[in-house]
């Protein structure tokens, strides 16, 4: 296999990076007061590779001959560690199973296309044997949009873009660049970056994430609010079908009918196969800055953000965590010696009457030249006066800015000591956020009755438009190790269940995939879901391409 | 009928207004100059009434009662009169075949239905009866998109909206109104204007034309650059369908697989009838201004607008008019006595070397506070100037505001006299515009040589993006009677043809209908106009919802 990398079978990012809470003093008290776990400074018991039992490949020496003849034969690959690697995202339900070894069904094959014409070449071997093909990209998903169905008795064949991670022109009289879909972040990034452009496109999967699957699951990025959702910068696509390339040219807007561009994007393989996206990029700014403010309470931070939407201003980042994830924040400090900046400003907050306990950090981000940056970070700083917040500089925006990337590893770290943790988001029209927050909250805790175990909830607003916003839950909790998974869904069934009952859809940013199915209906209605239903059926009849996610059987 | 407006049979606009050239003495020279007709102040022909041969309505009385009995008989009308304004749009190809009486079919009856529900009852009856339905906004369409099939032998049914016209309320807290379907511009403006709001979309046809119209076409307004286009504003949408209603909430953004919100917008009736929208409304700003610059070429007028498009500034218009058809509107300007500060400016320009001829008049609209009106016009006056430009100041912006949505009772006038006008555009990256200006204009007058009469085409840059820009084309020449329309279809067909030979899409804002459909695999791709099939067809088997559209027979 040349040289493609993938994640931990077992966990997220690589070998040998891990969460530590070493010179984290308020760690292990914060977690031990969220969710009532003792943390002793133990290992944990993690899982071995041995331990697993593994299906073996159903594919037959012929068809893998056949595979192998197009894209070689070691890039054709039965090997049970990379099958496994391919069988499931990164969810919390993922990781769970792996652990347990509930594997029912594995792919039989990785391939690795080297180019678009291996890929349409895998495509027209896979459908005339009627084999299942599951594209992948990075394996970060976490809405079950990668396993195959536990059922399936035809080959299935996990399509590994990894080979196609080119930046193949940029055309700098547009601000469009041409992309392999199987590009992970950072290498887009530093491509761009030599020649003087960002994408602009930062998912908290970043770092393990491709292209062809933010296109495929319709992604935000942390910076989205200025360089929009991979739905906007994504302006041209290549997509392999049965009979030949969907080729939409990158132009700026266009009145053709019902939009292609948009049955693709989201699409989660069940279309064909993303094999190129032609992004807007945008000169590398002159200032980037992220910076911090503090707010009293939720309320007050909800607000600024939304006047900031409305405002003349148009920050890349709008961010603000409510009292409970500004708590966890804080908990996840080092440790100080000498002059202590956060102590002092505790303190002078102490005296200005705020609740330390419900403060609420927030951080905006801006781009531009110097003197625009200067500019509309007057504006915000008049808003957030206005709405009783105070900004607290660079220092905070710094390390928000280094850590960003980091929090999937600290969900592994847990679960190696018993405790199950993971994310819902919904966006939702400004008015009603408040709602919703209130209702995920009071919908989690009577979860976490129900399954008989304290439980955490925390959140943030993530992304503003000028109608609504992203609301980002994060969840944990002790599980009850056979049980986890079934406690975990009634926590997860309650969260999204309060979304679509509040007038919040069921996914801003990670997809539908097999996690969120069970509400699409709720979301964009019954007929909404038949018209899209339609679209697959006909485009796919036979179900070859990822079959069983986004409406699933 | 409940008081539904609707445009004249024969021409644009109503009955009352009409082009004039009086008092504008450099207009009937410069069609002289353009396409060799002589305006030697008589009236000319119109077309009348009684000499059109009308086929009468096939509705047979049991299914008119039945249509009768869901929206009221007064509601359910076979009046030739208003079947013959539902028959087609008001292209110059549908100008010309009235005036020809080329009408092979029209609708057979005209139905209003009161509200949704209404809407619901007869597309169920309608679909029982296994007759068409073709839905109608304002009837402005130039694409082709109303016409019933000439061969269609079922009943066709023309649904006019224009009973749900109601703002049916505004979400102040987060920005949204739910507008009916059938609601046209100015009285949605008004009303939300008289709470101190506006939607900030403003098509050509924005005085006729209706938001369900806009969705269904995928419409772009003049102020598209800083609100968007109406695919950006439309967040929520109600669609009736045999079997429901297809109910989209408004949020801000969602990851629920392949936009199903995006397969209505474009539509053009062919998924079902739209019946309400909830959009995106601003607050009416502090400061709306459009000033006016000029340019010494085109080069550096669209290298300009690109450049503004890359800045800081985020303007609402950005505007630049070719030379020709700058020189067509100095052509429309009214005789000035006394001091004419444009004779003044012409006499400096020409003092500073430009070639007056080649003048680009340019319009570049702010909104916002006063101060951040100011911060953009800085913005823009430094990059204008950098790229040789000169701004002339807010007096032409006045004016062209005024004048912004006459353009199309031009159309009458000169068809009245013999010469047939129409309009094409596009949308391309911007490295790709120059290229593709200099291909229309060679493209349509090898057309004109090929029709042996000589033509007129003109240009202007109508919206900026990130990574490319619109570009209107407007085209005239003294048909030849019988031929006009074959001849219209040789000039047409060569500025589409340009277009995506050249990188550019077939349609920016005025959907594909039968007009553009021949294009539509050229530009979207066979495989991206195979998927869009299959949606059509799976959604509507029978061909009920306005069939032969976008994709056509």
């Amino acid at each position: 296999m040349a040289n493609v990398k993938h994640m931990k079978w077992w966990g997220w990012g690589v070998e040998g990076i891990a969460f530590t809470y070493d010179n984290k003093p308020a760690f292990a008290p914060f977690v031990k007061k969220a969710v009532g776990l003792e943390l002793d400074g133990s290992a944990g018991s993690s899982v071995s590779f041995s331990d697993l039992t593994l299906p073996s490949s159903t594919i037959d020496q012929a068809f893998l001959a056949e595979l192998g003849a197009i894209v070689g034969t070691d890039n054709a690959i039965v090997d049970d560690e990379l099958r496994l690697v391919h069988t499931y995202g990164k969810s919390i339900r993922d990781l769970l199973r792996i652990r347990a070894s509930d594997l029912p069904r594995m792919p039989d094959v990785v391939v690795y296309p080297a180019d678009e014409a291996e890929v349409s070449a895998v495509v027209s071997a896979a459908v005339a044997a009627n084999a299942v093909i599951i594209p992948f990209g990075g394996g970060s998903n976490i809405s079950g949009s990668l396993e195959p169905h536990p059922g399936e008795a035809r080959v299935v064949i996990s399509l590994d873009l990894g080979r196609l991670n080119k930046v193949v022109s940029i055309d700098e009289g547009s601000g469009l660049a041409r992309i392999q879909a199987g590009a992970q972040g950072p290498f887009i990034e530093e491509q761009l970056g030599a020649r003087g452009w960002t994408m602009g496109h930062f998912p908290d999967s970043f770092t393990h994430s491709t292209l062809g699957g933010w296109v495929a699951t319709r992604s935000s990025g942390m910076q989205s609010d200025k360089y929009g959702d991979i739905a906007d910068i994504a302006r041209g696509l290549r997509m392999v079908r049965p009979a030949g390339i969907v080729d939409i040219r990158p132009v700026p807007s266009a009145s053709t009918g019902p939009s292609v561009r948009e049955m693709i994007l989201g699409s989660e393989g069940r279309l064909g196969v993303i094999t190129e996206v032609t992004v807007q990029v945008h000169r590398t700014p002159e200032v980037r800055e992220i910076n911090g403010y503090l707010f009293p309470n939720w309320e007050a931070g909800i607000a600024a953000m939304h006047e900031i939407s409305e405002s003349d201003a148009r920050p890349t980042v709008t961010r603000v965590s409510d009292a409970r994830e500004s708590g966890f924040s804080f908990a996840t400090g080092k440790a100080k010696t000498g002059f202590d900046p956060q102590k002092v400003l505790m303190a002078y907050l102490k005296r200005r009457g705020w609740d330390l306990e419900g403060i609420n950090l927030s951080f905006i981000g801006f781009e531009g030249s110097k003197s625009h940056v200067a500019y509309e970070k007057k504006i915000v700083a008049r808003i957030v006066k206005k709405h009783g917040g105070l900004g607290v500089g660079k220092g905070p925006g710094v390390l928000y800015d280094q850590k960003k990337f980091d929090t999937p590893y600290l969900r592994d770290f847990l679960l190696d000591r018993g405790a199950a943790a993971d994310v819902s988001e919904t966006a939702a029209p400004w008015s009603r956020l408040n709602e919703i927050h209130d209702a995920v909250y009071a919908a989690a805790n009577e979860a976490y009755e129900q399954i008989g175990t304290p439980g955490w909830i925390m959140s943030h607003l993530s992304h503003s438009y000028h109608s609504g916003a992203c609301l980002y839950f994060t969840f944990a909790f002790v599980h009850g190790g056979d049980t986890a998974i079934a406690q975990y869904d009634v926590v997860k069934r309650a969260i999204q269940q309060a979304f679509v009952d509040h007038g919040g859809t069921i996914s801003h940013h990670h997809g539908v995939g097999r996690e969120h199915a069970p509400w699409l209906e709720q979301d964009i209605s019954t007929e909404g879901v038949a018209l899209m239903s339609g679209l697959f059926t006909a485009a796919d009849p036979k179900k070859n391409f990822n079959p069983d996610k986004v409406i699933t059987y």
